[in-house]
């Protein structure tokens, strides 16, 4: 029984149904009728103009922004705990041509106008010193924590005082607004920020993700990037195609709340244990090795992290009989 | 009727099913079943050890391999008309943090060892000339032709005496192979080639290519290069299961050949029109503005190739009438 | 006696007066008096306000200013034979972070509008292909021809007209006002250039080269990247010391002249070999290989520039015997 | 009175006395006779075959060399506060490609085998975390404290076991030196260390570094990097005659003992507010604003370091008098 990522889950059938209707010849790259419906089918969730680019990952989505956001002299400021800094491998680095991730502390990897202000702070306004260029925030963070609009909007009420581009790492948003019930407007571009990765491969895509440019003049550059990285695929309508599924109907927050709904299952039953509140659908608790020996045991897979922790993350087809058990296996250590 | 290009052609039934079919959940990233399947299938293929990996698009197989086998300080011997030099928007720059592209001239885009020998020759042995490290071909060319099993020895001869790495982008293998008959070992590690790019994209897949690494100690680096790109999809094994259902009964063979039997009737009907000799899929021939736009009248899409050139591509399943009426119309121009 | 070339000739005694009064505990970096009174010396020069920015190498002056007008994802047009295409050992690559070089035909190393624009057409207008961002011109070029302001005006508005930038390596810019008596701001900011790498070292400096920057915005980036790549010397009052005694009455332009002023001695005396007009202080003339033994053996030292041609470079302090016994060996052969 | 830093202080009469009997014609970049008899001379200092190249700042020999030992997917641990995390423009991120910085806490700016360890078993062996290659120390370190023999060759071994390569930049190594009384061969290469920033322009040249290749494999990588980031002078002459100026006779130790002494003095002055012991020539006192006010309202210039803390720096030619008003100062604080 698995609860160690929902990278892995399997994709939605409607997103299967809709790479085979999809499978036709079209023209290449994102020029196919699919491809050509994602600004307005953006535009209209996010209640203004956006650009919608696809990309096949987390990965490339948060770097082709940023490469775009920050020049390769400069740096971005995010958490010590960002999956930019921590796993990918340093592909800002490479995607930026050498800028320097500035990292913060902060309780479930959030960030805040008091940490960013200080981080800024203490750089010498000098060439010696790497100065900012932008910010990262990761929402829901890595450990399964909620930005609302008010503190997002707070982030970017800092970046834009201080010059500062903004990016959100939307790989669980749907998961961040399946909680809040805020709409996808407030959170990012009411709330300041300039590009989003918004996320479908974690939430029942197959692979694929969103690259929103609420600054649309950034397109232009971001398409030869994307293009240059490696990313642009031929056949992209599979997946244009993908992500229009996910749309349709809200496929994306339904699924989101099922994968949410098991999660607060399993914090019901770890209550006690709960080292992070849970907002998304990760949860972090406290077990000895004794207690994580015990669960593995009854056929439940997860990461152990860190210390005497350990993560559980639930997905959109979290089988029900599996979370019940693991519950009732957690209440019962 | 689109003889346009073969990679957005739809792609084949088994590997739509072949996704569906791995659609549950796995291990992330490679270490499904059908990723770890690849080593073996592809060491079978080409009757020795090697490594597999998959990557979603050409561009990427080729920079991530150039990369491996070029240091940014040095350059990559090539043709002037080779895809990567022209078609990837500087890709080869990106991965290798600024390598050159020593262009060569040549017909039909084939570089030979004298080709080769004179530019390297040309280049004073000094830290101010870019001294290269790579030579990397495309079989077939950009132009359709092919390079036989004995011209890709002479080149890694060559490749071997000068202390060269020698890369093929084999986004047409297929089509090579299929009119050659010669094995895939042959034209590829016995004839010296360290590195392969094996298109399955544009012969049938929906967006897979193999990377084929014969020097088997470049794999670790090119994994981690891999991630750092964000080419690493977490449901990779929706690209490791259609590769595997174009090794499945040699599909990539019959695709192949399907795409050359069409070409080869184009060929016949514009014989005394042909810039080269049709050897795989693509056809290059003269066609002043006005029977060009004859075609076009009648339905007919394609690339205008330089003055007074048309290029036409076929693909796996280019609709026999089409083609038929297609080759009925040049022949009556 | 040397003609290889002025790059090693010794510098002027006045330089180094300069370097060793300037020897004196000041402000770092260029915060000292010497640095601080180069935008001013410049700006009187030109006729109009500049940046000057010491560096070292005429290398790091051309590819900081390239990195600042040309992105990594574009080119930047030049002519085949450029000295930052053929002799900088991919530095521009390494600078601009895989930027391409965009090479263009001329007699003499020269480019015109024509051949701009004709390659500018020739490239697509999609994400595959490379676009242009910049066009860079040599003047003096590296065959000793001499852009005229008019030349250089219409190069300026070309790339005015195509959203290019414009930059002028001017390694021996020095040489080519003295033989135009053109002003300096004629031949650069009038003409539409906007940055200028102006060549001290050949002309009688030691290591001394400044940046100018007639777009003065781009001076705080262009800062970050001299410090980035470790170009910002902490005894910067070395270097700026030197360029003010070149400046301090006209030194540069004395020097220059008597540069071309052997180069015209050893012109006449080949009249009936000259490949180009000498129009600086480079001679390429042709010698069989017995002819250019003959040279030798009486103790010339001179490149070999291709197949029966030889290279001459006279520089400030050419000993006036030596090229007197020079031109008479030519004309002797 | 100025105790900023070493980096601008006069340079030694010896040294300007060099470049004026170097300022002759000769072979251009590091052909003459001088930059040919570094190889022997540091061979005969370090009591080993080493090859010396000689470049103008220590942020290029830095960078030059982790650049050769750290790919662009790798990374190097280092201190926290070490120069070329903190002071050199993200230099280390422009020059490998994006690699990245492994940071490390410990007093004074030193890491011992204990922190490194820690840190690489903090790294997770796969694909999506950035692998240590490499590990640079600074000596004397950033905070004036010096690495003894012992303490490097236990980071060298660490390294070894670890297949990490060692780098140590040597900005004040001659001050370390001058401290412990060890031999070069001991600190360096004896101990483990590949490669080393030998730094002589803070201690009384202009503006030369060597940076010393005890793995001699790496120097022709190493000679290509240097010419394409545009740091091969043409008349390196120059350099190359300040250093062998400064190893004539030990220049570089009596300096270093002069700079050190002056430090002492002040060190005795300061003893109760020493933050760390005073063991090169960098001396860091606690004083509050107002103390700190006091100081300057007397004359003395110094780094306020960070909250009631300053920092003091001596160097080779720090006024005797002025030292003994700044120890009287601050003893009467």
């Amino acid at each position: 029984m698995q609860f160690i990522s929902d990278n892995a889950a399997a994709a939605h059938p409607k997103v299967l149904e809709a790479i085979a209707a999809s499978n036709r010849l079209d023209a290449p790259y994102d020029g196919d009728e699919w491809s050509q419906r994602l600004d307005d089918a953006f535009s209209e969730l996010f209640e203004t103009e956006v650009r919608a680019l696809w990309v096949s990952t987390g990965t490339a989505a948060n770097c082709l922004a940023l490469a775009a956001l920050c020049p390769s002299y400069r740096g971005i400021v995010c958490h010590r705990d960002a999956h930019i800094e921590v796993d990918e491998a340093g592909a800002p680095g490479f995607f930026t041509g050498g800028a320097k991730l500035i990292l913060l502390d902060g309780e479930g990897a959030k960030i805040t106008p008091e940490t960013v202000a200080a981080a800024c702070d203490g750089i010498r306004k000098d060439v010696h010193q790497v100065q900012p260029a932008a910010i990262s925030i990761t929402n829901a963070t890595e450990y399964g924590l909620v930005y609302h609009s008010g503190e997002v909007a707070a982030l970017g009420k800092l970046a834009k005082e201080r010059g500062l581009a903004f990016h959100m790492d939307g790989a669980r948003l749907a998961n961040a607004l399946a909680t809040t019930g805020e709409s996808p407007a407030d959170v990012t571009w009411r709330a300041g920020v300039d590009t989003l990765s918004f996320g479908f491969t974690k939430n029942g895509g197959l692979n694929a993700e969103a690259l929103i440019l609420f600054r649309t003049d950034l397109a232009d550059e971001i398409e030869v990037r994307r293009k240059r990285s490696g990313h642009l695929l031929s056949k992209g309508r599979m997946l244009a195609a993908q992500i229009l599924a996910m749309l349709e109907g809200d496929l994306w927050l339904d699924n989101a709340r099922s994968a949410n709904a098991a999660a607060q299952l399993l914090a019901q039953a770890a209550a006690d244990r709960l080292v992070y509140p849970v907002e998304a659908n990760e949860i972090i608790l406290k077990a000895s090795d004794e207690e994580c020996d015990r669960l593995q045991a009854k056929g439940f897979d997860f990461y152990e992290w860190g210390p005497g922790q350990i993560r559980l993350v639930t997905s959109w087809d979290s089988d029900a009989q599996a979370v019940d058990r693991l519950a009732a296996a957690i209440a019962g250590l």
